[in-house]
């Protein structure tokens, strides 16, 4: 039984047995497509814990609920009837995500010096088709016979079995596990609800089996399954047709001419491979260095479920680090090197377990667990910033890609999953990609993307060069000649290698120059030649590391991290949400609603403002407690009362959000313990104590609240 | 000779005779179009002049040089031969940027406590049909009529004529104006450069009236003028195709059933409106309040040039501020109404001229030279924000748009208008776009869109009400009555008597429930009567005061005000920018490549990170003057050297990009004043005053440059 496996493989096609891979032969980035997929939540222990004590058995809906009530986002264009897999962020949302992204930026970009870049979102097909992504960049999905709807092919087949397991284990009357309740939605519609009906040991091993796969089959393969296992349409219980391929990215025409067919970037990447030579020589022609992009991608997803998890548009972040392939290690790596991390490696995975490895970087890369120090650099680093931000650290691990889930280019790849009520997510890919990328732009358009080093004595080394028929080369292409002698000895190793290959096998080549000319060249004008030269310069294409965020996955998981509610009513939901991070810092609460405190309320705020601390105010009508209960919900880790006796002592008092414990202090005073907490250096529950030796107990809390 | 004034409409279709104007009785938003047009540039002063002196005359072309070279921005995909009106940002481009929003957020939506919100950019059909962007978002296109090439007919009549007045002015004898060197790059084509031939003074006073008209003409206008003028194809001199309009939205399908259409939104705006309901309750029901949003969108122009100026992809940071629409009053006006603008109001361009008035925005308002508060509070922001960040304050103007250039529903409309080398261009855009949007919405979707107030006292009110024939209603639709006439009471004001004008006309009408039924009701059963009521609650749709920033065009103009080059070397340009938007805050320049420096060095940009302040090491084999003059064309505002006096005196001497003047201090103490002047509250120039007064003169200068 190979469950515990089945569930880590989000990616299809990429586990399928050897000979099933010819496909990636072409060199087609697997990696791109899969890394956003979601393991299937098959393994997972009770995500019911957040950091903080929670009394209360977690509820997915109450969350939820309290996530658009309080408009951290909302299905967008709700008035309109809505549109799957688009969201859109309101006021804490979208702070709450801003303030992520400028963690981010300070952890990775001013820390590492990287070069930050903001490429187009539109993108040329060529492009596109070149990284692979326009032939293979989809998903399969099939449709009810009757009614038309549309299924995502491998998605509904997980359902139905799951349901049927569900059902079967309904019928032996064993307890429904974690699994099970974290299965797909689709699986709860009412027509997958299955009455309990027990299946036969044979089925029920098959069905295991299947699901263990369910991310390799091809389209054809699942079509057989479909009829096989008699899965029907949900709804109707029509047939279903054979699945077709879908290209999962949005497709549009760039200018009036209907001729220039564009992509919506399915992610950021291939804006940074294309850029390579500028950024290079920004960074004075030496490597490593890194660039990094934050930006929207899209995804045309089949059938867009499980709220922000799974969405059509989103922000990612992505750092692609270009390495010697020759040296992999990292300046900085002595920096982690201690740092230790949850590792679930491919052979504890290919023993069917999943338990979790706890190491030092340091020892994974010396015992090859990880396969270098740039990648274990960012691998740490990427643990490290997912705690910074309030990732439950008991809930995140990182799961390393089976060999045959892999892109056989990359010769390591590791995924930071989370675990939440939807069970464990990929929320940060980082894999090795070694030349690929930069290879085929290369290939394809000519342009070498190569770094270039002078070496301290001058070796001899054999290279491919083009050698010309100048007598015949140049009354051919008369006033062409000079500009194909140029593109051609403009082509690196790679080029000129695939171009002898073609000569000698069809005896003639298309060469397209700069100016976009397309050139026939024959065997007879052109050979490409082995030479023995010297070089005192060495030439290369830069190892690419990729460590790839998803925004809203990252966002929405800590969100259910730092979900709980008040042991003393389960309707009072808080979020945790660390100082530095949280969209609102302090609410202003005059106890009164009386013109007298105004201008105290407005000079606080000023001085917030002035101090760079998000605050707001709330004067409403309702009660103390219920303003502080609806900022629990948003929060906000601050409350500062002001009361006649601010007015009259100049004092407020501060309270904390999680134990609702309060203090009170000089104006002056609480907003520098404020500021120090949620910007400075310190740590955020270390900064409350210090607040709590700082300031003194407000013992009129009781009062309050 | 109406010359100056049309320079000034860079809308199509805006400034039509009242006959022509029927279209915008359905409420179409001309405004949306119009705003980041530009202003031809044909009455802009010379603008070669920066902010800091320059001995050199301006030179376009050497400023795009630099900012191409070091990768400020570049055209993207350049390897696969690009994609006009697509750029990607560098580095230095992408940090200024992002210095530019951070400065935004903190200007506009932290000072005054703005809702920030992320909406998609992919936007169903049916919300872009409501606005008005499917049906009028539209520029005239030609073709050439054999080989196709494709052209916006306004600017190629626009550049034709331009070129033949040019042509003429030079058999004449007079010396090119600088609105002749700022036009439009198409008349710089060859073909476009006709030989010096005079024009009869009647065609050139024709010539002069149709570019003053030039943005009003419809389709078949510019056909006419095309016929009548023999305007040709610039490269073939080819016959012209009839215009035909042309849709700028990118157009795509949602999901998988090619049944959903969408566009990429071309302005964020739409995604403020359609969360109204949801922005009102999380400001807890009350106005004034404002969303703002800062995000990509998306415009597929016919012909893009112009660099950054008109692009296909662009960031738009926007403001929504909903106010009572009987009391624009603006609580922090008082806090403006002394501060100065110079004004082009719409009176002076209707006599002719283009003479700025400056005066306090609070004279302006009193003189309804700006209609209400809430909008001058937010013209003299923007004023303020755009001299904060850099922008030249000589060629800043607020210009007010003419009565026809306004879509009726507004009732002022003013644009910032910055001078570049590409003549007055619109940056800024800010309407009072009264009810229009929310109106729309509301009308299409059933869905409410208003405030509603306690009113102190009871007052009576005549409003119209749906009245259903009860006994044929039920029976007639069964178990949807109940959902209709929910659906019916829950119309406003303005929707139930669109509906009773129907009934009466037509006798007949069609109700779209939320479950998207559609039902015809006939007058039989419906009647929509007036009633008295006493009501205790107010309920009214708010109007919309519109700031909107097209943030590539602010960067642009930006980079062209700070642009100047050094009087002993034409060749060294400078980027004067200001301090806290720079990109880079201090170049850290080791004095030689030895290993000696390097653990000083490291401990600089270390104690700068830690401080917040963006450095780099230049540790390149470069001169330290090639290495200054790198980072001056970087605009990096500050250089601290360290040399072998540093290890042994632990000081470093800090470089001023402009004037090249060094002073000397302990390490600690430079980088304390740095970050004072990068990101204290104080004035940046005074930040430099107060350098040079506390440290000393450092005399080595010489031999450093």
């Amino acid at each position: 039984m190979n469950l515990t496996c089945s569930s880590l493989l989000g990616f299809r096609q990429s586990s399928k047995p050897a000979h099933l891979h010819l496909r990636s032969r072409i060199l087609f980035s697997l990696l791109r497509r899969r890394r956003f997929n979601m393991s299937a939540a098959k393994d997972q222990a009770n995500p019911s814990n957040p950091i903080k004590k929670n009394a209360h058995p977690f509820d997915r809906a109450q969350i939820e609920g309290l996530l658009i009530k309080r408009f951290f986002y909302a299905p967008a264009f709700e008035h309109y009837g809505g549109v799957a897999g688009l969201y859109d962020f309101g006021p804490p949302g979208s702070t709450l995500q801003s303030n992520i992204l400028q963690e981010w930026r300070r952890h990775f970009i001013i820390e590492d010096e990287m070069s930050e870049i903001e490429t187009t979102c539109i993108t040329p097909a060529d492009v596109l088709k070149t990284s692979g992504h326009v032939d293979k960049f989809t998903d399969w999905m099939t449709r009810d016979s009757k009614t038309g709807d549309i299924f995502r092919a491998d998605h509904l087949v997980e359902a139905v079995l799951a349901s049927r397991i569900a059902a079967d284990r309904q019928a032996r009357g064993i307890q429904a596990s974690s699994a099970d309740l974290a299965s797909n939605n689709l699986a709860k519609k009412k027509k997958l609800k299955s009455a309990p009906v027990k299946l036969s040991d044979d089925t029920l091993a098959r069905y295991h089996s299947i699901l263990a796969q369910i991310d390799n089959y091809t389209g054809p393969e699942l079509g057989d399954l479909i009829r096989a296992e008699n899965i029907r349409a949900p709804d109707t219980d029509n047939e279903l047709t054979e699945p077709v391929e879908f290209n999962l990215m949005f497709e549009s025409q760039i200018g009036p001419t209907g001729q220039l067919k564009g992509y919506l970037r399915p992610e950021t990447a291939q804006g940074h491979f294309v850029n390579f030579n500028r950024l290079l020589e920004f960074n004075n022609g030496r490597l490593p260095f890194a660039s990094a992009q934050i930006g929207k991608s899209f995804r045309n997803e089949i059938s867009p479920k499980q709220g922000l998890l799974r969405v059509r548009e989103f922000t990612m972040a992505e750092i692609e680090h270009y390495v010697d392939p020759s040296d992999k290690r990292h300046e900085k790596f002595c920096e982690v090197r201690n740092h230790k991390l949850k590792f679930l490696p491919k052979d504890v995975q290919a023993s069917g377990r999943t338990d979790l490895i706890e190491l030092s970087i340091g020892e994974a890369v010396e015992r090859q667990i990880v396969d270098n120090e740039t990648l274990g650099y960012f691998l740490a680093r990427i643990d490290l910033f997912l705690k910074k931000i309030g990732i439950d650290p008991t809930r995140l691990r990182f799961r390393q890609h089976m060999s045959n889930e892999m892109a056989h280019y990359a010769s390591d790849c590791w995924d930071a999953e989370i675990l939440s009520s939807y069970g464990w997510i990929e929320c940060v890919g980082c894999a090795d990609r070694s030349a690929y990328d930069l290879t085929v732009h290369s290939v394809r358009t000519g342009t070498k993307l190569v770094v270039r080093e002078a070496l301290r004595e001058t070796i001899e080394q054999t290279i491919s060069v083009p050698v010309f028929d100048k007598k015949v080369f140049g009354p051919r292409f008369k006033k062409d000649a000079k500009l194909i002698e140029d593109t051609l000895s403009g082509f690196d190793e790679a080029r000129l290698n695939c171009l002898s290959a073609e000569l000698e096998s069809k005896g003639v080549t298309s060469i397209i120059t700069s100016n976009n000319g397309k050139f026939e060249v024959t065997a007879d004008l052109l050979k490409i030649e082995r030479r023995t030269i010297k070089q005192n310069t060495r030439e290369y294409t830069p190892n690419v590391i990729e460590p790839s965020f998803g925004i809203g996955r990252i966002l929405y998981s800590l969100l259910e991290h730092c979900f709980w509610t008040r042991e003393e009513d389960i309707n009072r939901g808080v979020l945790s949400l660390p100082p530095p991070i949280a969209p609102v810092k302090v609410l202003i609460v005059p106890l009164s609603g009386t013109d007298v405190l105004r201008p105290l309320v407005k000079k606080i705020s000023n001085k917030l403002r002035k101090a760079g601390i998000a605050s707001r105010v709330d004067d409403s009508n309702a009660t103390i407690g219920k303003r502080y209960s609806r900022n629990d919900e948003l929060g906000t880790p601050f409350g500062i009362t002001v009361d006649f006796g601010s007015i009259k002592n100049g004092t407020v008092t501060l309270r904390e959000r999680d134990s609702t414990k309060q203090l009170i202090g000089r104006i002056d005073e609480v907003i520098e313990i404020v500021r120090e907490i949620c910007l400075g250096e310190e740590n955020s529950d270390k900064g409350w104590e210090l607040a709590c030796q700082k300031l003194e107990e407000y013992s009129g809390v009781q009062d309050l609240e």
